[in-house]
């Protein structure tokens, strides 16, 4: 993943944070700015969006906590259940084993990888795992960590994700899904999951807000009784509990007050899929299928580098000399009149090639 | 340090962030909100933040980086700095002993604490932690952690500063100043000390914005050159490097832009100063003396429990049977009405006592 | 603790692991030593060992675990048992808040340390740690660390452990006992602890064998059911699990096959009874009282210079300007000939003065 | 790997630590057993030892340290090198990436793996690894592992280990060598390498005692005079200073005085060697070429089955549902009758098939 300029661009499909966060949550901000609360997520806001957020997902019986970004979601999550000796299994695209700096591992756990062709763990391949693991030589895998969406835009159908826990709960595993974009992924055509769902089939899973119209913000879910004692200590710890926790809590009051946080997500999937389409069109095969708000279209290096002129987004992998995949992500904040503009761009830079 | 209820109180004098952000800090969010910006840091506002900021240092040879709070800091600067085996030495009062969970130990190093009355750390108290480790049975000191203002209120004079200063560079020390209330200590009648001088005087230091009028944000300056290198590594493995980085580039532009960082720090002093004086007036002793915008009276408990029912404080430190010191804190936010209806409150519980 | 030179000393007193093994466990390891065995600690000398081990203890219900050192032993002990925001308490004195160069903080753990002025526990000390501790802004303290026979050389007696262990299981502390000089402990008059007493009182304890004629060696001791499960992962993991077990298995069976183990620590603390005594009738002050292997008189510094260029010791502590106290440290191999060669030299040095 | 049985087996081939030490080493330290001496690597062996090691490096630049064991060896160097955010690249084989229970990751690193089929890191395949790693999003590898001989038995060539550390050199990664069977590799007819060649081709490796000899120990030699500094405080703080460091010292004297280490290294890659042609007279595969002494013939499950109720060794990999790879190990103890005896089983069980 190379990165490519961005001065003087018409528009960014770089990433789904690229803008500030939804009006409607900016003004929930002004508005409550000089009320005095309390620190660290004992204020009011953050006290109604957890009641919310479990009436949203239909589960009295969920811890909830907020935390500022994904990669502190993550490694608070993963150390605060491992033993020093246990290990998380992942996709080899999974965030925590490619993008978070070691982040998992500074906490002192291995993270054990899966190949995948399309970013989503099956039993089989967490089975695999387990296998290769048997005496105190190795580390002891407890935990699978699932992202929905995932890294390549994918999403998981209830029956994988039931499949997937099922195993867990047979082999003494921890099923932890990383929701950075599960906006994306709940309000995704291909998705047949909801929030209640998902708080039963996994033990503990967060709900990003980052990259679904929050300033910043994670919701971090523990449904798994276990794994909730003394939560906060570990988001202290590692620099995660927010002086001014209103801030998470108003943005989560303001999502799922009433359904900003799926209508956010639908919007940035249709813009999504609405671009595949168009590039579909002009004759372009993609990398993977197109289930989010991420599209993996493969074009010719030429076309790239003059459309990347005028476009910010990734170089996601080289297929061969002449070709590579770019990642092309929309969101919230993606207004179609950008995709017609890149469309036409992208048709004129074709026809001139 | 006990907890006080907050229920329909008048005023809660608990911290100095309990209130949003400064208007104008919130303006500049708004109007920037819909544009689009590189994410972790790398948006023109973050970098417009580190070209004022060097400004006011006067000294372009710092490197500057921005994390969402004092923690954070904390636990990034000192991880990165420190050999395994190395130690960081602090006032037994320092934030990073007390009440940081452990966030240090966390990372895996020790940190030596030393007593002090008046939360200030000298060359003195440095040295007998140097005296008494000597060899590899034992951490190695590497570190000095200081706090300004300190835990106690108290400010650092520049003498004190360069003392200390001079002894960690003989000693082989880095030294770090956490300015988690930078904004409240340089503002103080008591400080002679300027953002030129700590920059030239410390090795590195951190600038906080969350306890100065930002929703959030503190930033990390630089000045020893040998401590620079691949610092973005340790802020993104922590999980310290926000995605949205434009919220902290923002929020410190319009704190240095002009002098906003400091004239709120000066209202925040200026009230605890009144605040101290009446409650002087009043017949009442202190813990310590007020230099910045933390104060502790000693008042009776019974004093205590009622007023404590009308505002939000902190019971500090049991002195007696009969008596506490109680830590109140003003802020950017403090308004002299509040502080008015305190004095009436109290004088008026002092007398039917 | 200052070091002193040791070349052409007439005999060192300066720890109880100057030579090598007793020669009843040395000839065990000679007839054993071309016999192939399974690695790891899963030969038959450990197996018969741990047996053994558990007909002295008397109870069949501890799991048992070799390891090479005493750092070795509380760093997967400790280690292995606290969660990441959880501390362990212990005193001043306790070899791991003075001479593990940080190994607790490494694996990521505060110590909480407790004044004492003879290096032991109480449940009061105890209980003053825990009220400090009452939020998730501080480290949660779990577990009590006490060293028997002490830093200081004093031993506990029973009614004081068991008050501690009292108040460890009302307050969700589980109790460790570093036995580094556990034989010299129980060993001693001073003592009524029994191998049983302990293993009902604490929830785990090692047993020094290196400090007690062995090559190297400590056996660690699991009462507590919950603490049992994984153990050997955390000890491959620190690196303290030995290729060659055997070595480690052998040496334990020979300690405690018969009485090796107490006859040993008994002759220690005779030797530095004897050696004490006849100090004493000098007219010298002592530190502490004498209560097995190491004792600490107070000497003026210029007779301490000079019988330090006959006798290996460290100096303890500077009392004042004049005298300090050293440490004298006798051990199984011990000959009460070396004793009276300095009795002999202290009784001239002292007339001579 | 799975385990297989070892009661009332013959002989076991299933490691080269199954016997005690060789007679040299322990007349050794019966001899020096009631001597006194310093402790923690300080006594008069470990400095002779040291000296005697440069004299056969031929490179008196290099420190040396002893440690008991392998995987305290790996944790110790490796923690002691990286910064937090860098990560050491090994092959998937190698052992700090399979069978040290996350020992590595314990310290706080990511290890970053190479696909090999013979155990054998090239430049090329750590090139790979830089090229992906180009952003602080990233662990940035800053580090070399690789096993001499390797965990598949195979040896190094000096070029190949010139070409990897020219590499290194260039990338600014430090080059780690594992030695743990050091000593067979040396000795291997494949191999063209001295200890002086390693020592300056790499910055810094260990020569493992415990595989060939020693009851336990490896020593490790640093070259990169960055290294260097307090690297005693690393051992220390990890467990791995022993106190009773002369047995370490004794045991490397003596492997070293002369050419004890090279002539077991040599008798154990003979005794392979020739278990290896007779099992190919047999008619049977091997998974990878003999170089040392571990070989891997692929044998019918039917008569591993067999055979393995008389010798004891792994089953190290699956072929197809008939046959698979086990693991036969020499060491300076296995008596060529040992050899004989196997092979007459084996030939009587193929014959019987």
């Amino acid at each position: 993943m190379s990165e490519c300029t961005e001065d003087k661009i018409i528009y960014s499909f770089k990433n789904d944070y690229s803008e500030g966060a939804h009006p409607t949550i900016l003004n929930a901000m002004i508005s409550a700015n000089m009320d005095q609360h309390d620190g660290y997520g004992e204020d009011s806001y953050s006290k109604e969006a957890v009641e919310i957020l479990r009436e949203k997902i239909n589960n009295q019986n969920v811890d909830i906590h907020f935390v500022a970004g994904g990669t502190q979601a993550n490694l608070v999550v993963i150390s605060s259940i491992l033993r020093p000796y246990e290990s998380v299994i992942a996709a080899d695209t999974g965030h925590i084993s490619t993008h978070e700096t070691g982040a998992i591992e500074a906490t002192g756990h291995k993270i054990n990888t899966v190949e995948t062709s399309d970013g989503k763990l099956t039993s089989e391949k967490i089975k695999k795992i387990m296998d290769e693991h048997s005496s105190e030589h190795m580390v002891k895998p407890a935990m699978v960590f699932i992202s929905n969406s995932t890294e390549l835009g994918t999403v998981y159908k209830k029956k994988e994700l039931e499949k997937i826990s099922l195993f867990c709960r047979e082999n003494d595993l921890i099923l932890y899904m990383d929701g950075a974009r599960l906006g994306a992924a709940l309000s995704s055509d291909k998705s047949d999951l909801t929030l209640e769902d998902i708080s039963k089939i996994v033990d503990i899973f967060y709900i990003g807000g980052t990259k679904n119209g929050a300033l910043l913000g994670e919701a971090i879910i523990i449904s798994n009784d276990r794994l909730k004692k003394n939560f906060r200590y570990n988001i202290k710890q590692k620099g995660a509990l927010m002086a001014k926790g209103r801030i998470l809590g108003i943005q989560f009051k303001e999502l799922f007050r009433e359904n900003l946080f799926f209508s956010l997500g639908k919007h940035a999937n249709l813009m999504a899929l609405r671009l595949g389409e168009k590039i579909e069109k002009l004759g372009y095969d993609f990398l993977s299928e197109t289930e989010s708000n991420q599209i993996f279209p493969i074009l010719p290096n030429e076309i790239i580098e003059n459309i990347n002129k005028k476009y910010g987004f990734y170089i996601w992998e080289k297929i061969d000399k002449d070709i590579s995949a770019v990642r092309l992500v929309t969101s919230w904040a993606t207004k179609e009149e950008m995709i017609d503009k890149f469309i036409a761009d992208l048709k004129s830079y074709s026809l001139s090639k």
